[in-house]
């Protein structure tokens, strides 16, 4: 027997035939022995209804306020789920995350959790119930106020709460059947990675796969918790993230230890940056750090960084960086405001821009990696405008529309393609 | 400056615009001098809305489970209600009944409210802010489960978060514009009553009257709280429930203390209530109190009792008794089991009876009310199935459909008509 923590998104709970459906499985689950946790996001649109709702009283909800009303969300969902189990015949009781014990510090729309107390899930389950709990959500430490924990809340309650718990695995139930090795909606020939260690799945996240948040990957790394990540709409084996051993007991098909690490695991793509680039900047010691502190004041997360030095004669360089779009504005701003004290010529803001990257643990011990990926985008005559590498990945900013151009070059060019389509089957939730 | 309550039932909030409503005769109840703490409902038919989603996919939704859905309905109001408050320059905070302290017991869906510690609420008053509740909930004291109140939960909310914080006030809003001498929709030349004293009211509310329920007046009164009872939708001085003076600075206009209480306050109908009549039943001693006492273990709220003993020669008689409708099919299997036993002959029920009730304290001082009651009734060619009265209050059974000519017959034999018509503003909230 083991204890299972299972999270289902917005896309899975989308309607009541959606909730009879995830009760179905999670009632299989508790009937194979195990005992089950279940944490699950607000159904389909909820969350966006209510911030529209919200958008017709106010043009700036205050953030407690928005919090307080955003979590009613899940607090339909679970409570819904729960009466769909019972009518399976079993014991179901929901929990909002401030009864889970999700204790978040104070900061309303993107708290982070500080402590995870489960006491009333582990009675809940010592009683023989089945537990379902809030995702997205928990309680401030100082004010005791309700708090959200921002985009894909509701994947780290679930690995917080696996973490806590001390749960065999935390199953991520999402709209694909797993990772991919490559974005499926992209490269139809994407194959389904059977497993992952959380290193590469670490750099697929922090390059733009979606299907799981940074974050919570690093949680589940540092406690060592294995995360499946799979469909509620079929019942194939996922993917499992993970640095152990598979608990065979949760696993159809054995999967096997590897052997030997694949060299490639997979292509992750990213259209959320944008390119700022420091025009003329005076060859001095000192400049560049100047530049950077400027936005670093400004609160701005800096991805790629690239600096020519080669404009030589005139004694002055360029400096680029990539940033989140969202940031944009903010860092111009802040770069304007120190323009004149550096003496930089100008700064240039390009959103048109996207990256791809190619992720894998054997490029440690496999040289020609690099050219190998630079050839297939040179024979599809992409431009690469900026480069970044660390020991398991290789980053190329290119323009946006020869983005999807770029991924399948380079999916191919690594033989990743299998015949079999993947299936995609709903929305993305929270 | 005063501490002023006030509920705003879910009519008044049905949308955007309602709540928008809704935060400006709150901001200006504080802009006045006041602290102000807002019950509110669950907006328009979300509670239907949410109850219906709960039928699609159980039939028999858990208790605990439907508390915890149905408290999302408030959670989403009072979260929108503080934004909009916000929005008008004001700080508003929301609390959840279990953040306002309202404690009590563990019988979902009808919970009854046994102690109110309204610490926090106490603590956003003192900082200047609104504090907004959620009506209709509370947290069990033993199981820390969240829980509803039942029917006409947030004016019970109201009343007691009033009392336990001693405002000077507790406002209803709802869709009138106060207590009417008769209901308008039968009664159109009903009169407003600008002041009725809290026996007048619990009889009004027993006989039928929906404008406040039955424990909230009884609430009120234990604590010597003033209820006012009005409408959102409009400007004018309601109805005091009070047996004080009404504050002076919570008033447009004077509320004169009466020199002389008038004779009848109002008439009061109700048809909830069916009739069971238990026939030919042997005339022995103890042959009633058997018949009571299967009904009392079966949980029966029975209202008025009649035993006619004119049968005479067979030494049988009929004893009827009216109870809730809802109660009705128990009822009548708890009297069949006992049949045998106690060898009355039959049970009939018949639900298509109505209820119409004269109140006044007057009458203890009025003798012939009786006799002009039941004038009225003879001249309309009424038939009157059962008459039960109190000190204050007369009230007679007659044929459903002959119900409102009753009411109508009543309200002008004691002349209450008035010239003005009633507004009536939209549907009514819980």
């Amino acid at each position: 027997m083991a204890l299972v923590v299972q999270k289902y998104g917005g896309s899975s709970v989308a309607d009541a035939d959606g909730i009879k459906r995830v009760a179905r499985r999670i009632a299989a689950t508790k009937r194979a022995g195990h005992d089950v946790v279940v944490v699950v996001s607000a159904m389909g649109d909820t969350t966006d209804d209510l911030i529209s709702l919200a958008e017709q009283v106010t043009p700036m909800p205050p953030a407690r306020e928005l919090d307080m009303l955003l979590t009613s969300g899940e607090r339909i969902s679970m409570a819904v789920l729960a009466m769909a189990i019972s009518n399976l015949g079993l014991q179901a009781r929901s929990f909002t995350g401030s009864q889970a014990g999700v204790i978040t510090d104070s900061a309303h729309g993107k708290a982070r959790i500080i402590d995870v107390t489960p006491g009333r899930i582990r009675t809940a389950l010592d009683e023989g119930s089945i537990a379902i709990v809030a995702g997205f959500q928990g309680v401030s430490q100082d004010t005791k106020d309700i708090t959200t924990l921002g985009r894909g809340g509701s994947d780290t309650t679930a690995v917080a709460l696996a973490a806590a718990l001390k749960a065999d695995v935390c199953e991520i139930y999402t709209d694909v059947d797993g990772v991919y090795t490559a974005d499926p909606r992209i490269v139809p020939t994407a194959r389904k990675i059977s497993r992952i260690c959380s290193e590469e799945m670490l750099e697929m996240a922090a390059c733009g796969a979606k299907i799981l948040m940074l974050r919570c990957v690093e949680y589940a790394r540092n406690y060592d918790l294995p995360i499946h990540v799979r469909s509620s709409f079929s019942q194939h084996e996922g993917t499992w993230v993970t640095d152990s051993p598979v608990p065979a007991s949760l696993s159809q098909s054995a999967v096997e230890d590897p052997v030997e690490q694949p060299i490639i695991s997979g292509v992750a793509h990213d259209r959320s940056e944008a390119k700022i680039t420091v025009v003329g900047v005076p060859d001095n010691p000192g400049t560049a750090a100047a530049i950077f502190e400027a936005v670093a004041e400004a609160e701005i997360n800096i991805d790629m960084i690239v600096q020519n030095n080669s404009v030589g004669a005139s004694g002055r360089a360029d400096i680029s960086f990539t940033l989140p779009k969202a940031e944009g504005a903010t860092a111009v701003a802040a770069l304007d405001k120190v323009k004149a004290g550096i003496g930089f010529e100008r700064v240039e803001y390009d959103d048109q821009i996207g990256k791809v990257s190619l992720i894998g643990v054997g490029m440690r011990s496999h040289p020609g990696v690099s050219a190998r990926f630079f050839k297939a985008l040179g024979a599809q005559k992409i431009n690469m405008e900026m480069i970044s590498t660390s020991e398991i990945r290789i980053s190329v900013v290119t323009r946006a529309d020869e983005l999807d151009d770029a991924v399948r070059a380079v999916h191919t060019a690594f033989d990743l393609d299998t015949e079999a389509e993947a299936v995609v089957y709903g929305g993305t939730g929270r």
